[in-house]
């Protein structure tokens, strides 16, 4: 069976909410996911042409307000606040994707942990240097190569030549889904194979 | 009880897929609706500087799919196609705003009955004349008015004050829940009280 696959940003707090309970969704059908990051800077602000999230007028108040209550009651760890200083994602991508090309076995664990120290735990993972507590010494190496960003930048190409532009998008057999609270009629569409 | 606010703009589908819903949704809980006309030109537009939906480069074609899927999986009446020419809002949403002046005890029926000509059906409802034999012919003329004009205005400017800048956007108690996909999450809001 063709693998889930699972676009995100580590700046995204849907996306973590959404990596939590993606792997349980996938397995109820039989499936595995594949984690790919992104970086909505490029997309939303670059190919879209819109302005940050937060920084937009009216939507960026109703977003804190609503990832706060969804972290409320699916009793998710979040000490990383939305309005906290801007959380940069370049090195959690850079590992991934790294990681996606060297050890795929490790991509959930890893995804997991760069989500739970940042978002979860209110860690400030901007630099490699700083991801070596949570993924260890290779892989915080590996984020500051070349190699990575050039993986990175593969992994966002693909991203967007697909028609993905936000986090998290799920695609599942071609069929994009975007949005933590997308997942229940993901996982309808899986059950049914479609409609 | 309070009534729930409910905020759409009569261009967006989504708000013709949740206006379909939160009656019942309220029912349960005891509630009533209030509806309430946006035009979403302004508030997305002027206040938050982005670009139309449809306009947005990869949303736009999201979106698209998105809606189908919905009616498709929801079995709701879409004769407009959401790439159809565009569909102006503004003599609906003046007939509603006058309706909420004048006989708020039609608020409902004269929504139902402009959102299912308009998407349902695929009527032309970009003047007032034109609403005339869906709506009768004292609000068709109504819509016309400056007065409608005015209300309309009132409506919008006081959606904005409230924060909101999507449709649909339900209110519960002072509580927005934007889009046709948090109404699942809107009902528990209202069984629990909040959390």
């Amino acid at each position: 069976m063709k693998p889930l696959h699972f676009h995100f940003d580590f700046i995204s707090p849907y996306g973590y909410f959404a990596s939590l309970r993606v792997e349980d969704l996938a397995a109820r059908h039989g499936r595995t996911v594949a984690w790919h990051p992104m970086l909505l800077g490029v997309a939303v602000l670059k190919v879209m042409g819109l302005k940050p999230l937060m920084d937009t007028p009216l939507k960026g108040d109703y977003v804190e307000r609503d990832v706060l209550r969804h972290a409320r009651e699916h009793g998710v760890p979040m000490k990383r606040q939305p309005r906290d200083a801007v959380m940069h994602p370049l090195a959690c991508g850079r590992a991934l994707a790294w990681v996606n090309r060297h050890c795929p076995d490790r991509a959930a664990a890893v995804t997991h942990a760069l989500y739970g120290a940042c978002w979860g735990e209110g860690q400030d993972l901007s630099t490699p240097a700083s991801l070596e507590p949570v993924v260890g010494a290779e892989v915080a190496q590996a984020a500051a190569s070349e190699e990575a960003a050039l993986l990175l930048r593969a992994e966002i190409d693909a991203s967007i030549a697909a028609g993905i532009f936000g986090s998290p998008t799920l695609v599942i057999d071609g069929e994009p889904f975007w949005g933590v609270d997308k997942l229940e009629q993901a996982e309808r569409w899986l059950a049914r194979g479609g409609w």
